[in-house]
């Protein structure tokens, strides 16, 4: 049985011990992190979330009695030492910041004893993250998932001062509200006391803060939890977290401003990086033209030229129909991938259709100026250098080009471009550049559903000056509506806020609301701006994806403490789980399905 | 229709200018407040979050057309106003903070227009609550809960502050997770992958911060939802949140001493009120014998007094019935009530029965020294005199007597002497009386159930010294529990938790659990407690109770923005809704009764 703490009391944690405690009687308590017995001496490695110290058991400076015990530890006891810290007689551990001393104990107790773990403590594990997910309370022992965590506390901890230094007040919304159908579907609680109806789990506080402006709560903020029942992709999460914020009396700039320092603190205080203000904006349009993406990964080049005009009479037939349809063609210089094998260029010819091209057409010059292409048979000679030309293609570039409507071809070359940095290793996780899109468009257009959805949401602001095409040229108009990209991640994104009643009819109508649904569906706002609404505006950050990127890592479990995979289930838990039928009953559910 | 606000800015909120910003051209906005026509002169009170600031419309000094425009505002229109601040020429308004000043306007746009509101934006509102809830965003506008939402942020930001340079990291845990039927009844999510299976949102969370500490994260802290479907009572919410901390490598003093110097910053803070540390501690034992409830208000006496060794050989049925059963006679006394009129004290003992008593015993002493009472006629004299002894009893005071099982007289006298103190209006909003309220029982028995439930929760340690009892004598065991009481109010509560399996098994074996089914419910914390587990502790604060006492307000409702009614409904947005049938197919589910 494993002994109790009582009448001892931790000095130290284990990290924060230094040379400058030499000669002090100190008591650290952590995890046996290791354990070698070599000739008459023991020495323990013990583990907490500041760092490792070593102790030293030795026949003659320790009791026998105590040796034999620390003999006996096995990774994983948890203990408490008690001892004087000296300087290292042997030779310094470099990788341990404790490394150059060490503990002479004179008391060890043994507070919890452990089972051999189903895989080692230890950083870059091995282990199948299935595994370690079952296991995720021995996972999260890992120091690299430790470093994460604290991170992400850091990182909330740096922003919620800041924001409310810069007047922002912290006010906490609903997680019970009411279902709405428009946007993704919604995580749905059924009500006990009103059978038959049900809550819904928000997927932002969207309407709460705008409410909030109207109130004049003027700067809100809060680091919400946000729920979206989608089929999970890789990076997303059934639950996740986001820093949101909303302001009032302010326009565009206001935002930006207020963000941008927010964002310098950040990776300054966390990351001793330093974020040149002000931050770079691009519009929508320019995005999409230059990088094919509105996240543009802007740490390498390879920008997108559009060669419609320098093709537009040659014969080759993609090219061809593809501007006669309406489309264009666009082209990306992959420097120095000139040499690519054939193999290869035929696996970024598959990439490519993956998105929706119908092919890639391709010129590879070679070292020596000669050429291999997919459709140099179809193009005269001078049509061919005049492409290269355009392209600024020089000996040993890989020329790539996608012709079809500027949707696909922005789609293909926006991420064929990724995938080449990917393989040419461009991408580098220390270096951090970020990148404004502005003036997104407001709507876009839903093959399946046949009508326009709000590209941010229904609540955003159009530009002034695109609103006389509203009813004639929805698609042209902007929105005031911005993302904060971070190395080809959108980080965040907000918009200022529609604050006219009639405006905000007029998107519900573009939208196939009819004046009902509307009422229906957001009455208690539309009711709101019928009392006074202040010029208001706000900005969510996706909080697991930013500490993500803080943290170089790939997936944002690794910077969540409990999260789910795909299927949405926890497998340490095991939830969901079926429930009792007395439960259900209370609902006045059934289920209809066969488990 | 309303004017934008490109090309301006707002330079100050209203309640920031004071005399000092006299001179200076200032643009403030926010809303109408009140509007004056007095002779040629129109007088508007602009008011946002911080304030309100008075502008002048004057003939002479103003634009004859701004003037027009200022006559047409209305009350809660939302305005920018550009003007000079200038030192008041008429009489100084004490009422404001900014009652010296006044702003002469060169510029006045309307930004949005208002309808008149259903009920006046002003303090100490009159109108019914329900109408207000239903426009809570116009309710929100009143000063008294703009004041009370920036207290609640202001605890909040104060406690991360305070909290993280204690060093504990706030760490996110899960809001879909397990259903665990031990506790309230959850609330339950449907899952749509897993048809048939739930998530529950959860009560708290508990056994994820326990987790955490056995992976090492030493110091946990989180402002968390937390959610029970309970019929609510008259200050419950369905949804609440809790200061929520965990500590590894403590004992119940460490908890303590970090929570008693987080108090006096809150308190000293938020309020300017000194909290004398260390904050009186009480045992469970002594507060029931002492107040006869286990969060005693200590902000004035009337302490229950034990007359059972007085009254043991007297003839009154009543009392001699209740020792004979096991039980005991107790009695406060109300100072100065003696002259309460019959009916008056006939409704304490309406009030004592609502609480289980059946009956109450009195003896009003008369100013002249007679005696009034329910029972004297079974009393000996001396008997009679021996009693109003040992309560104390002087000329003028009523003394109650309640005869039962202890639970039962606790209950009642504790409860009365709370009705009392309100009668004898004892209670002062803005005395804060701290006690810590220790060694809880750790069981209680549950007649319905005819079990032993835990008292705090299963992970609950019990004291040392007790364990031996823990087969016999169950109920006798003592835990390392504590509450943190205010003013007669548990604001948060705590212990030291089981870290050891075997420890953890008995526990659950006493409440009645096989181990099937405490491994089905609990089987990752029981597994988790096979790999090192630190001795650790913790508590969670109440904090929507914790504001309300702070705010000196009644209800939670009134600190919570967006809060629900006891029906569990948000009479704003109307949720809980009927949902789309679609919906309910995608989960498997169907509604069993009839709307």
């Amino acid at each position: 049985m494993a002994e109790s703490m009582q009448g001892i009391k931790r000095t130290h944690r284990c990290g924060e011990l230094s040379g400058a405690n030499a000669g002090q009687t100190v008591t650290v308590m952590g995890w046996v992190q290791k354990n070698r017995n070599k000739g008459g001496l023991v020495f323990i490695d013990v583990r907490d979330r500041s760092g490792i110290i070593q102790i030293v058991f030795e026949e003659g400076s320790t009791d026998s009695g105590l040796i034999e015990k620390a003999a006996k530890l096995r990774a994983e006891f948890v203990v408490a030492v008690t001892g004087e810290v000296k300087k290292r007689s042997g030779a310094v551990n470099e990788n341990l910041s404790t490394g150059d001393i060490e503990i002479i104990p004179s008391q060890l107790r043994i507070l919890s004893e452990s089972e051999t773990p189903p895989f080692p403590i230890e950083e870059n594990s091995k282990t199948k993250e299935e595994v370690r997910l079952k296991y995720r309370y021995l996972d999260l022992r890992r120091p690299d998932l430790q470093k994460n965590m604290i991170m992400r506390s850091q990182v909330a901890t740096l922003t919620r001062q800041f924001l409310a230094e810069e007047g922002f007040l912290e006010i906490e919304t609903p997680i019970l509200i009411g279902s709405t159908p428009e946007g993704a579907r919604d995580y749905l609680v059924p009500s006990r006391i009103h059978q038959g109806h049900f809550y819904a789990l928000p997927q932002s506080p969207q309407l709460f803060k705008q409410l909030l402006m109207c109130s004049g709560y003027d700067r809100y903020f809060q680091i919400a939890k946000c729920f979206r029942d989608e089929d999970l992709r890789a990076d997303r999460q059934p639950e996740f977290t986001q820093i949101d914020m909303e302001l009032s009396f302010v326009d565009v700039d206001d935002v930006i401003d207020v963000n941008e320092r927010l964002l310098a603190k950040l990776f300054k205080d966390v990351l001793g990086v330093e974020v040149v203000l002000p931050i770079p904006r691009m519009t929508w349009q320019e995005a999409m033209d230059r990088y094919g993406s509105d996240k543009p990964d802007t740490r390498f080049g390879m920008e997108l030229t559009d060669v419609t005009d320098v093709v537009k009479d040659c014969e080759f037939a993609v090219f061809k129909g593809a501007i006669e349809n309406g489309g264009t063609v666009r082209g990306i210089n992959a420097k120095g991938q000139g040499g690519m094998p054939r193999k290869k260029i035929d696996k970024l010819v598959d990439f490519a259709r993956d998105f929706g091209a119908k092919g890639l057409a391709y010129i590879a010059v070679q070292e020596d100026g000669s050429v291999k292409s997919s459709f140099a048979k179809f193009m005269k000679e001078e049509e061919m250098s005049g492409l290269i030309e355009a392209m600024g293609g020089e000996n040993g570039d890989l020329l790539l080009f996608a012709a079809d409507k500027n949707k696909v071809v922005w789609d293909v070359l926006g991420n064929l471009r990724l995938e080449l940095a990917r393989q040419m290793e461009l991408l580098d996780k220390s270096e951090y550049k970020f990148l404004w899109v502005t003036e997104f468009p407001l709507l876009e257009w839903n093959e399946e559903q046949e009508r326009y959805t709000a590209m941010h949401h229904p609540f955003t602001m159009p530009m002034e000056e695109d609103l006389e095409y509203i009813d004639t040229d929805p698609g042209r108009v902007r929105a005031k509506a911005y993302d904060i990209v971070l190395n080809g991640n959108e980080i965040g994104g907000g918009s200022v806020r529609i604050y006219h009643q009639d405006v905000q009819n007029k998107m519900f109508e573009v939208l196939g609301f009819t004046p009902e649904k509307a009422q229906e569906q957001f009455g208690f706002l539309l009711n709101a701006f019928k009392y006074g609404v202040p010029p208001h505006a706000g900005l969510a950050y996706g909080l697991d994806r930013m500490v993500m990127l803080m943290a170089k890592e790939d997936s944002i479990r690794d910077v969540i403490a409990f999260p789910k995979v795909k299927d949405a289930s926890d497998l340490m838990t095991e939830a969901p789980t079926a429930v009792e039928e007395k439960q259900l009953e209370e609902l006045g559910l059934s289920v209809t399905v066969q488990e």
